[in-house]
């Protein structure tokens, strides 16, 4: 015990104080707290042993029949916290559980009054293949990657705020466990703590967190709340090299690890679990172990954030009841159309291909694409009914491969045609885009009947005869079409109206067998809207 | 009962008393059986009540440590069997067991001697990805569908073994379940009885078998098994359209129905089990339904034949433990590169592209690809380490749409074709075609460090870089190339000898940087093997 005493001492001094002085206990607690915004019991409790295990502590949160109890976590220096995300509003009561007395009982209330304007309550699966908050807001995913983002000076955590406020990008993925390479870390106030108490792989305490760490990880969550963006926080990620050992811990390390994540991150409207980053180069963790994680966070997260697992060679089974959607790394599967339509088939759940190359100019060939091919990949995702998140790579930096790594500035292309992208999307049906006659057709999205978008990718159309699938379809029903080009980010409306009359068993056709004429150029688009 | 007895009276008149006449006793049973054939027990027993119900009636057949214990059914006119397929040579026992004195506690013996030698065993999953009979013979699966030729004439039905024999097809998908449309049936032998007691669906004895309709579908697996052919028995299928009612019946006489098939087929080395034919289009079914009728398969079938299901719009969840491989049906997916790689490690089963379309000139769009197009799709299938099934169509005909409905006669030309690709194949790698490099190369299969296997589809190169992944790949190996023309079935050797060295972290090159020429033309592959 005295061994653990005194490292935990030396990394407490080593860590920022003006971050450990957060984590005092919060006297007066506000008693208004919004929809969705949480709401923290901060409590002194035991201090002798080790506060992080064997004790029991939650709360039963209470407003009318509906019931959470999520669990309370040690904060460090004597302190537990319990948060509460309220999804209703009216008074909510509480009592805390513990087999600690000084924990145990503690009763109070506080009213959950409206969300602000910005606050549209986490992020949900709706429309069996899509997204919204929970208050029926649409949201339609466009992620962004910034793996160790966290863990850079504040100046360059500023920037990459700057940047995402001004970007189309409303999801991140990030790490919530530190970057292997040292040297992937720029300033002073980067990577000065661990998720646990030590300093190095030889003396890490596995059985005790470092509060300071998470408070530090948990800044960066709300910072991204605050600018309207989802969290996709990634518990587990391999190519530890060695360093820290953080990717090789013991199973009852990595439950509770999960489980101190949950207790301290569930509260957060953007939170979403991701399992792992390439979860199968983490050889000693088979699919059971997976199976039990995925477990732990449905069973301890009271809000039931959106959970999945991201992909190295072995695929992890989606299919499992448990993950809420597909987050996928598979280049071929935003390569060619058809794919999203065949993985939304097979999964029934959201499709997001959460690494698809990244934009960029490194060494590695995963790093390597142009801006058109990213821009083809995103709209070949979307046709497909599917989602995107978009990474760049810039060489030659001192703190890693750019964008992916730290964070920082967008400096490519792509950022701006997917924003373009996004609009379309935002404009188009509110259920969002699905794949239009997807056994026979392979690039047409939308809402039958309603809504078609159709993309060319590189096929040079010059040509494209008025014909639609018969879904939903009269004759006598008449439409507009939109020319988009999507390198240029243009849309010129068409002045011509097409009305459609029957053709045979599978398709309407426009009844004056007319034409649209399209520039011949690569990654075109068409915008087919129904008038009322 | 008056009634039952009466109608099934009539039924046994009016289907064909040749057949009826096979089901009676064998009073002397073969004492040699080879490896893989089956051997029959048949007993006299109880014919007051129902037989087919309540009747418990198993043997343990035991060679050493071998155990096996087959169902029985019964067979019409008072005969109970049991048909067993030994496994391994040398003198197997038996002992029957059931709660019917006069089916209990017979014993006997039979020898096993070695299989003959077109006789290779059942097909079992091999390499994750592939096949293999038993024995270990590689089984490259060439699949074609006739849905139901058992149905048609026997002249129609000599035809359809006389043109599989000379084709390139090595399974072939048929139905369990007789045809809705009494006119997809040619000539006077043909749809004469049905698996029921009764003769249309205001009479079935749901709880009565009609043991000829069975013998008479075995003759036609057994006639295939005779030729080399699998068998993929598809158990039920839907579009009944009301007229036999076959797709609507409830959940006991399902069950009993795949019980009594299975204790009927499974002794049948060629067998492969499909549980149906785009299964989602029987709506009452849940996918808990057919999770039961598979593992009453699972749990009957003593010799784990290969079992799947065939999807229409919801596909069945392919990953669950009793489904051995994947039987698709999704044209994109074998209209794209790189999809069967991605369905191979979603699944991590031998992936087969059950129905791709067919070749044909029908008015219904599943059935009208030109012979290059269907030629196309299976080498995208295996350029993928996949497997393909073809169907052909022919309008105008009497009773059907041809080939996959009636079998009968080959006429189009992806045949042969696929039967060039098959020959190719079969002098591929023995463990298979697998994807190299599937997350950057999109039609590229083979064996790392031996076999490279080049499609370029519709592609028109004139040009090929002599480039291959790093993996296996030492400085100074050696290769040659052959230029296939798939087409016109044609492989030209080249006279160059290719000697590669180390270009970078990804790849070999030729050290001369030499360039393989081609003719610029669609539909090209080519092979590469490295000279030992």
């Amino acid at each position: 015990m005295k061994k653990l005493t005194i490292i935990a001492f030396v990394v407490l001094l080593f860590c920022d104080l003006s971050q450990a002085r957060e984590s005092k206990p919060v006297e007066s607690l506000p008693n208004k707290v919004e929809q969705w915004d949480f709401y923290e019991i901060s409590l002194p409790g035991p201090t002798a042993g080790n506060p992080f295990i064997g004790i029991e502590f939650s709360a039963v949160f209470t407003n009318g029949d509906r019931t959470y109890e999520p669990e309370g976590f040690y904060d460090g220096q004597g302190i537990y916290k319990i948060r509460f995300m309220p999804d209703y509003e009216g008074i909510w009561t509480y009592r805390t559980k513990s087999n600690y007395d000084a924990l145990n009982g503690k009763t109070g209330q506080f009213e959950c009054i409206p969300p602000s304007n910005d606050n549209h309550g986490p992020v949900r699966v709706r429309n069996q293949y899509h997204f919204a908050y929970e208050d029926g807001t649409p949201f339609y995913l466009f992620g962004t990657t910034i793996y160790e983002w966290p863990f850079q000076s504040k100046e360059k955590r500023q920037q990459t705020i700057q940047n995402l406020i001004n970007s189309p990008f409303n999801k991140a993925r990030f790490l919530a466990i530190p970057p292997w390479r040292q040297e992937y870390v720029e300033g002073a106030d980067a990577l000065d703590c661990f998720p646990f108490m030590g300093t190095s792989k030889e003396n890490w305490d596995f059985s005790r967190f470092n509060p300071v760490y998470f408070q530090k990880l948990e800044k960066c969550v709300l910072q991204l709340r605050d600018i309207g963006i989802e969290v996709d926080l990634i518990l587990f990620r391999p190519y530890d090299n060695d360093k820290w050992g953080f990717d090789m811990m013991d199973t009852e390390t990595n439950d509770r690890f999960v489980r101190y994540v949950v207790a301290r991150f569930a509260a957060f409207r953007n939170i979403w679990w991701s399992l792992a980053n390439e979860n199968s180069f983490m050889e000693h963790l088979t699919d059971a172990d997976w199976d039990r994680l995925f477990q732990i966070v449905q069973a301890k997260d009271p809000y039931q954030h959106l959970r999945s697992i991201h992909n190295a060679g072995r695929i992890y089974n989606h299919t499992k009841p448990w993950v809420t959607h597909v987050s996928l790394q598979y280049y071929m599967a935003v390569r060619f159309f058809g794919v999203s339509p065949l993985l939304r088939d097979i999964y029934r759940k959201p499709i997001v291909h959460d690494e698809i190359n990244y934009e960029g100019n490194i060494s590695k060939r995963w790093g390597q694409l142009s801006g058109e091919e990213m821009v083809y990949r995103f709209w070949v995702a979307y046709i497909g009914g599917a989602y995107a998140t978009h990474g760049e790579t810039s060489k030659g930096q001192p703190y890693g491969d750019g964008w992916i790594s730290t964070g920082g500035e967008l400096i490519r292309e792509s950022p701006a045609r997917i924003a373009f992208l996004r609009k379309i999307v935002e404009d188009g049906p509110k259920g969002g885009l699905n794949p239009i006659d997807q056994y026979y057709i392979k690039n047409m999205a939308g809402k039958y009947g309603e809504y078609y978008l159709i993309y060319f990718g590189r096929e040079k159309v010059k040509q494209w005869a008025f014909r639609l699938p018969d879904e939903a379809l009269k004759s006598g029903m008449r439409f507009k079409v939109d020319l988009i080009y999507t390198r240029n980010m243009t849309i010129t409306p068409l002045e011509q109206v097409f009305e459609v009359e029957k053709l045979d068993r599978y398709e309407f056709i426009d009844k004056k067998r007319s034409k649209v004429e399209l520039p011949g150029k690569p990654y075109m688009a068409l915008r087919i809207r129904r008038i009322k």
